[in-house]
């Protein structure tokens, strides 16, 4: 199913007087304190985030999934899926792939497709963290960390394939996740399972296209677990100095002990050059893997304002890679992944009002109180009007949401592809 | 220092036409939603949050105490404090003492000067986490758990002591909190421990006045603890129900393991009617008695949520005493219970904005997606223009903190009472 | 496969001297320090902890199931194999059924079987966390707590089909955990569900047999949830209540939020005469469900410190219900139950060790060194020689695991069941 | 206060032969296993861990200070203080100073008293946590990493200070704890804090003598904390390399974010060969700077277990440097002292006990429960008569704990010393 421009623009008409209204009273006052609203308008809508392909179906438990009615069954249909969701909300133009589940059969077709939907190849990822059916060798005792050679060789070589399959596509990155480690005390030699798997990103590192990037995340349990070997973004910050300059740490935002201050990583990580990609969802417990901002987007909007200041002042750092890495076990996937968007867009936007030149100078005076107030001003500016605008601009829903629900979408789906379909993947 | 309500109304003369402009925009926003302004603006108006008598200087760490310039060194000079903050908010409206560091001289007097500034005594707070030079029995191994009978029947008549002192100032309760616990395994028996204190919190609330509450604070545990003796909502609940209809729980937001799910507690402590007040403050690790909403903003609003549906739906739990326990380190004391106060506020008012009747129907009907979007709608909404009106409406600044530098209040506060003044107490 | 007593003395034989020597030094100096050794041996010898018949396969995880060689396929081949464990180690005398899982076809027959390997039947559990096959009613949205009346009903006629059942067997009681919640703010109205599985739970009370009980559990947390809602002790310690006499707390050790004093709950529910029963496992993050005694072993101790104290102390307090429940992804499931049990009779025997009466009076005196001194004397002593001798004069094995691998057990099993079995359940 | 040879041997008598019969017992036993007692006994006792001279009195919380009898008003008397310890236990071989409050009017005074107690100087310790009365240029808003230009020379200047005076002594490393951080969002660039560290560091780097370490502590939080600077290994690490080869990270174990696991930092750390020290205590909730081994023991027994490997084949890594970082508020200091050494001996000696070669055959095979077996086989043995045995060889006494209280320490401390004394410094 693909939507068509008028469809969304006639949608839209409905609601243009009272969008009008509040941008033009948002716009006058963001100008009369000194904000350049066009530079936030272009910025916010340039800011695209990728779609995994394994989040456009019911995510599982460990106690049984509730499938979702009309799931994408194939690749074509999961590119279709982000491409309905970016034509909606013009914020969603990659989408990336997770390999064995979408390898194409034909990989023109696939980018004859995606191309003709907006869309771009985002990072390319690898699975070490599963046995698939065909499989030589188990990684049920480690992959890139694995004291056996023969699982070590298979993933290292499975990561080889991925990159090449990305190069025939157009990606330019490859995002290696692990679940490598240990269940109990003793089960692993910790310095043994590091070196190889130092040795393992070193040797895929070899083979990475001149204009590709490696990006290494860490995290520091799954559940039943004792240790991770990547257990930190110390450690994958030593593994990608280890590797070369192209290799960078990857922050996924619920791959942290509870209370870590997650913006000052990511402020360190820029001032070094080493910031790759963010991967982006949000937890109350854990990695709990739910919609971006639904718990705690402060947190989120002080993360973005490192990411700003670090775009702005770190040249040594490249621009980011963004992805949504959320699951979707109880909400339409394609509307949940509406809500994270508009919430990484809405954090962005806050973070691009911060004042930078008087937060310097509140800094300098140790102005504590109003450093504060700089944030918070910010923060509490309802910005909604600025991303409806910037998203209308590019031709897409004053509301998403609410356009998908007028125009039946789910419901076409369903129709199309039948009722109890089943996206491949987790 | 008394400030006059000119001195306030003059400097809100100056920022009253942009005011007046983004209050017209908000308000009409509000109506066409539904939305009963003049009903909102009156709730947050009469909103009042008390400042404890210890949170007027600057607070201690571990490691020494930055003292700030000005601090109230009397009894007298902390209510000045208090009354200053409430003539420019509006919305502090009570003076929690803390006694031994708070006892009056002269009773009449006091009840005179903080009845001049609009102010009234909200719940008293004993002390026995400490000893007091002139004390008889340590609290070093407990007070109301003590298994030393002299040390736990002098903390005891302590609690009543303060019990009758608040009666000559027209408190109405009394709040217990207790370092009680242990640093070590074995270093007390839990049962015996927990024994005595819910027999000394049944001696104690023999003693309260008909028309008196008793709140009994809970918490996890402090630096150097293995153990505290009332550890969480449950234990605090429990001893409540031991005493009495006039006993609650009262809950401290620092006062909690990482992750808990604070708002749950606060509606089944409404549902079961024994949520008899909060401690207001934020914290990014443990206790940090951080300036309120300055870390996770929307826990608050959550919290909220659940205070401002048992307010309407349960006539079993009394109106919630509100305080403010946070802790002044770096920022000018007053600055940073103003910011605090306004964090409360907004929360509060974003509560309001929920549009429950909607919210039901998503809950029945199982649309998350929708739930999320209605708490959503409320918590983006920019408040702080109903926050000024509200405020301006009762006399009070349009702008605190501003009125508050322009006046040089902190400046004439030094000048009145000497540059190394220190607050007693904390 | 049944393991007779002849293979397993035989097996002994070449160890005893050793452990006869070891014994005899472990008693003397016991004795010497004024023990009852053969009390302990017998209190030991007579610690009997119940297997779940899930626990018997491989678990699975977020990511797939690595599935183990020879795991029983049907009812009475998981009856068998906890059999194996208790005929080698004399204290896995119970099997605790989950139903659906465990309908048997032939009650009578499953009794006969399970009277001939010497074990009881523990606990019945029901399961409303998962939607069935054939089930009418999906749980997506909740299960006691529903807000659906049939799916509510059903779940509640489900939990006292489970009685029934249990009665059959010779159960005496039900276990019902819930993983009834919410994946984001707003979803569910809390007062609302609280409210709901309190009536459900005192539904399924009313049916309850007067002989039996009924074991409420709680837990903070599932992934990707936001609330659960019997959160806590407290909250399951209320509905207790609610309830009525023959309801009681369960705690499994994994549930609680990070650094909880678990110690401390058992010690409160055992004076308030309510704790139910246990459930061990252990855990590095989260609700590792790992081997008992694998991360925290002295934190097991100070808990069987106050089960000891409790059961001792506390007659208003009923004998609690003792399980396992772990998972198990990467060891032999036998092996793995086995090495708990060990942990649980060491942890058990160690604090049998403790000093009551010299801890008493190190508390009367606050001399905490003392304190510590005592409860680490219990556990620094190498109670294994005591562990062996408890076992083999029940006819147990001297060292099970030794004696499984001796036998050949689990290759044995695969010869009969085939080696791509796959337990039911988890 | 000195204690002498004699008084110790003396009192060693009465337990000997009780003793020799346990130790004959294990050492048979262990001989039996394959182990090499001697060597294990000689490592023991050679094992010295450092005593601060702030650990000798008793340590505030924010509530106040229970100060304890006859501590020791002077750094003559800390340094008897260590003595004493070190007499009895032979185990605690250095102190190390914190300036401050050790300035010594008399180095070599100080350095004669030093060596006739049979004592070293450990590393010294730099305080800009505080400001000092004397002070020019405060530490409120931070010191290394401070904006203020004045402020961070004068926190430079005296770290190098510090390291001259600690070269008139015969110490040979330098320890920089921090508190520098913020206690709002805002409130630092996360960046320039970072950078100044960072050109702080390095200054005081420049003047390291050329035998000298220079070590990084990192810590994530404070009380009334949002971020600290150096907030995790990763942090420290990444400065110790901007550094140089003299500069290594130091592990302090309340250091960590609640459930990191320290075992795998270690690891890490030593096989990059920039372990530099360790800070041993204990902790329930956070920073709580308990006994050692009073809270979780076998976590201490893992890390040893990753030392032990560390120190046997990582020759890149320098032998560490070992102190004790506890707080003593409830138990003698000295008393305490003497518990958590035997806490960390206890430790280093199972850890010794563990068979590498069979672990890595298992490990090698996979064979999970072996791996936990043999982790568990030594860290269940009873090692108290070897760490005895280590102690009479060196001349120490059987039961230091015992003899202390024989000898009354204490009392002759406070007669010599007088009842009000206060310890200096924290």
């Amino acid at each position: 199913m693909i939507l068509n421009k008028e469809q969304i623009t006639s949608h839209n008409q409905s609601n243009f007087d009272k969008h009008d209204q509040s941008f033009d009273f948002l716009a006058n006052n963001l100008t009369n304190k000194g904000h350049d609203v066009e530079n936030i308008l272009k910025k916010v809508g340039d800011f695209q985030v990728a779609i995994p392909s394994w989040a456009l179906g019911a995510g599982g438990t460990r106690f049984g999934r509730f499938s979702f009615h009309g799931e994408p069954g194939t690749l074509e249909q999961k590119i279709e899926d982000v491409g309905l969701i970016h034509a909606l909300t013009k914020s969603a133009g990659a989408i990336s792939l997770h390999i064995p589940w979408d390898v194409p059969e034909d990989a023109e077709k696939i980018k004859a497709l995606t191309k003709s939907l907006d869309l771009k190849f985002d990072a390319m990822n690898s699975n070490t963290f599963q046995d698939q059916p065909d499989q030589k060798h188990s990684y049920k005792f480690g992959s890139l960390c694995s004291t056996d050679d023969k699982s070590r060789e298979q993933a290292i070589q499975h990561n080889i394939d991925v990159i090449r399959l990305g190069e025939k596509l157009g990606s330019k990155s490859l995002t290696v996740w692990l679940a490598d480690g240990s269940s109990f005390p003793g089960q692993n030699n910790f310095q043994t399972v590091l070196k190889n798997t130092q040795d393992s990103l070193q040797q895929i590192y070899k083979t990475l296209p001149e204009d590709w990037k490696l990006f290494i995340e860490y995290k520091p349990y799954e559940p039943n677990f004792y240790s991770t070997v990547i257990q930190d973004w110390g450690t994958s910050f030593m593994l990608a100095n280890e590797c070369g300059p192209k290799a960078y740490t990857l922050v996924d935002l619920g791959h942290h002990l509870p209370n870590t201050n997650i913006e000052q990583i990511v402020a360190t990580l820029m001032m070094k050059g080493k910031l790759g990609g963010f991967h982006f969802n949000d937890s109350k417990y854990g990695d709990d893997d739910l919609t971006v901002g639904s718990i705690k987007p402060y947190s989120l909007f002080l993360i973005f304002n490192e990411l700003v200041y670090g775009m702005e002042n770190n040249p040594q750092n490249p621009y980011p890679a963004w992805m949504i890495d959320a699951s979707h076990n109880i909400k339409d996937p394609l509307e949940d992944l509406m809500q994270s968007l508009e919430a990484i867009r809405s954090s962005y936007a806050k973070a691009l009002l911060v004042d930078q030149k008087a937060l310097r100078e509140a800094q300098k005076n140790h102005d504590v109180t109003l450093c504060q107030e700089i944030l918070q001003e910010a923060y509490l500016t309802d910005v909604r009007p600025l991303l409806e605008r910037a998203r209308v601009s590019n031709g897409g829903a004053l509301n998403p949401l609410d356009t998908y629900r007028h125009l039946e979408v789910r419901k076409k789906l369903v129709d199309e592809r039948g009722k109890h379909t089943m996206a491949t993947g987790l």
